[in-house]
């Protein structure tokens, strides 16, 4: 098997992973809902994820992290938890149905959005000039990601977050592609909000993301109930970040993400990341000279994730994943990648697109194979 | 250890969970989002622990099953999204901050809240007088938890479901300590929405619940966003369980609670309640001879969960589950347990209690402790 869909889910995950998931299975019990040696192993866990994470993504401190299901939960949670009737919000084409959909249910309720358009390689213009004239009176935030599922092109946070802040809006960004793959430095950067996913390239398991929430921001919680303290109030608690979480904690999921985390600092996120890019490149060449191939996205941008999705002639995206797999054991992801949008301004909301995605645990030789597999599937017909 | 605190979540979990969950992370991407052999394992894992929960519950089908990540979100995204400002909905002074809190919130949006008072045993009167006596023209819903996670008190929801019936009402049952005990039949009781967790009586890992949506009862969804399938319409899903919801789900989570499944359905629920039931009450009647412990809720009462809870003579609760865990290893949970209306019914608001949860991985000789362990306790204040 030749697995190149890291951008769905990181794989194969750690021993290491596992090995924190089972042991927080033997180890702990319910986080903040008693005194015993359980009970108090399972907050420790959650308090040192907690604060390792914000040690990680460069935050104030630990307060600043809430944990959430996934970078959807993390999107819905800001946006209708930020967003009133009356305000305007500026997003991209770029995003994925978990900052569109939020906001296209936030319009109905009387909220104004405007979405940059992307060009024809999927780029954004976030130009100071673009943004201002995007601006009204009532602009409260803006959200858009911080790199493209689909072409894997960033968007320059640091310029845009500088913008938010001189009009003083809410920056959120949606870090689903990049939280473990991109060195952040929130306390530095003028992020309001940052959504991430544990299971992508943290390396932890599905089930487990967070939210960064800048000190001072103030988001109203999608749940409220049992949180262990302050039992005889009415009102959910207000401190972070209890205040954004409800319920039992899920603690295997935390302990994964720990141990995800753990495991790549243990590797050094400035390696990572230089190896994906060399991996990631390299295919890019390879492709590129495939008679036949359409490749989307512009490779000549400096900052880049490990993705490169293209077409083969005419063949829907899907024949063609479906080929590679069934032929060459290599997986892909087809389709529309849940960024609608993004597919509409590449001409490819039709035929979907293949997406190849990278980690540092694939070889050249893995991508020699699969630019042989395209060569083949692209060569059948022409 | 003594484990005495199984209502806060189920210790240990069997091996067979974690194996389940290793197993997910090797052999599981990310369901729903790719046609390769690991994304469909994982959709394929997905859907028998939908089909087998739905069997478990006696749902009607799959597709009644909604997985969340606790008990809590399931409360929150019925309560929430089928709640309008002008309804009327009946509630217990028996219930969890995890319906409390919802219904305060709505209350302030312009839900009108009726809570039916708890006597001093932490009993509530659902007979049909006095459910009739709090109708009000506008009544849509009434939410109850199926067991008091203080006393263990059980509620008859068969009885209070035939009611809800009658008066077109929705009627949302908390199932957070019930789910894993008590057998449901669900396509044949009149119950609209179950809440349930998958890390208590169903011996699932924390982080992974669910929530059944009777075939017909349309639930706004708390998030919205990617959901694998019509990329390319505006509004998320709209058919079941998809429409509830978003991004990725917890896989390894439902693996561990399948697993847990599994092994309840492989010793039989029925004995299983059995020896809980017998090791509650050999325990209740233990601790009813010692003099200056206080022991609260209904014993006489046919329907209960394997939860005692108790006061010795005028300690703070808190102090006697940390002696009982000093010098004893017997871990218990003591305060309000999330409960504060119980609390107050019982005149525990100030002290708390301390509960001892059972499950069937107890034994008598555990107990026979934890009796000596109260002795010593209530004996040194004598």
């Amino acid at each position: 098997m030749i697995y190149l869909d890291q951008a769905a889910t990181s794989y194969p995950k750690p021993t290491e992973v596992s090995e924190a998931i089972c042991a927080s299975l033997l180890q702990a019990g319910n986080s903040g809902r008693g005194g015993h040696h359980l009970s108090l192993e399972a907050s420790r866990l959650v308090f040192d994820a907690r604060w390792e994470i914000a040690e990680f993504l460069g935050a104030e401190d630990a307060s600043c992290i809430v944990f959430t299901a996934n970078a959807t939960e993390s999107l819905n949670l800001a946006l209708f938890g930020l967003l009133n009737p009356g305000d305007h919000v500026i997003t991209t084409e770029l995003e994925h149905n978990s900052v569109l959909r939020p906001l296209y249910n936030l319009e109905d309720r009387g909220v104004e959005v405007t979405i940059l358009p992307a060009d024809r390689q999927g780029c954004i213009d976030v130009s100071r000039e673009s943004l201002t004239n995007h601006l009204r009176a009532n602009t409260r935030a803006l959200v858009c990601t911080h790199a493209s599922n689909v072409t894997g092109n960033m968007v320059d946070i640091a310029s845009v977050g500088e913008f938010c802040k001189e009009h003083n809006l809410i920056f959120i960004v949606d870090a689903a592609q990049t939280a473990g793959y991109y060195s952040y430095d929130l306390k530095n950067t003028p992020v309001d909000i940052l959504c991430f996913t544990g299971h992508k390239s943290l390396w932890g398991p599905q089930g487990i993301g967070g939210i960064y929430v800048k000190p001072g921001v103030v988001v109203r919680p999608l749940k409220v109930g049992g949180s262990g303290i302050q039992t005889f109030s009415r009102t959910h608690p207000g401190q972070m970040p209890e205040a954004l979480e409800a319920g039992t904690l899920n603690i295997p999921g935390i302990a994964g993400l720990l141990a995800g985390i753990r495991y790549l600092r243990s590797l050094g996120l400035d390696k990572v990341r230089h190896v994906e890019g060399e991996l990631c490149r390299y295919f890019y060449r390879g492709v590129s000279k495939l008679v036949g191939v359409e490749v989307y996205g512009d490779f000549r941008a400096p900052l880049r994730c490990p993705i490169v999705s293209l077409n083969v002639l005419a063949l829907p995206s899907n024949l063609v994943s479906q080929r590679l797999a069934d032929d060459y054991s290599i997986y892909t992801r087809s389709g529309g990648h849940c960024a609608p949008l993004m597919h509409r301004a590449l001409g490819t909301d039709a035929m979907g697109a293949v997406r190849f995605s990278f980690s540092h645990k694939n070889s050249r030789e893995e991508l020699d194979t699969a630019l042989r597999a395209l060569a083949e599937i692209s060569g059948d017909l022409l």
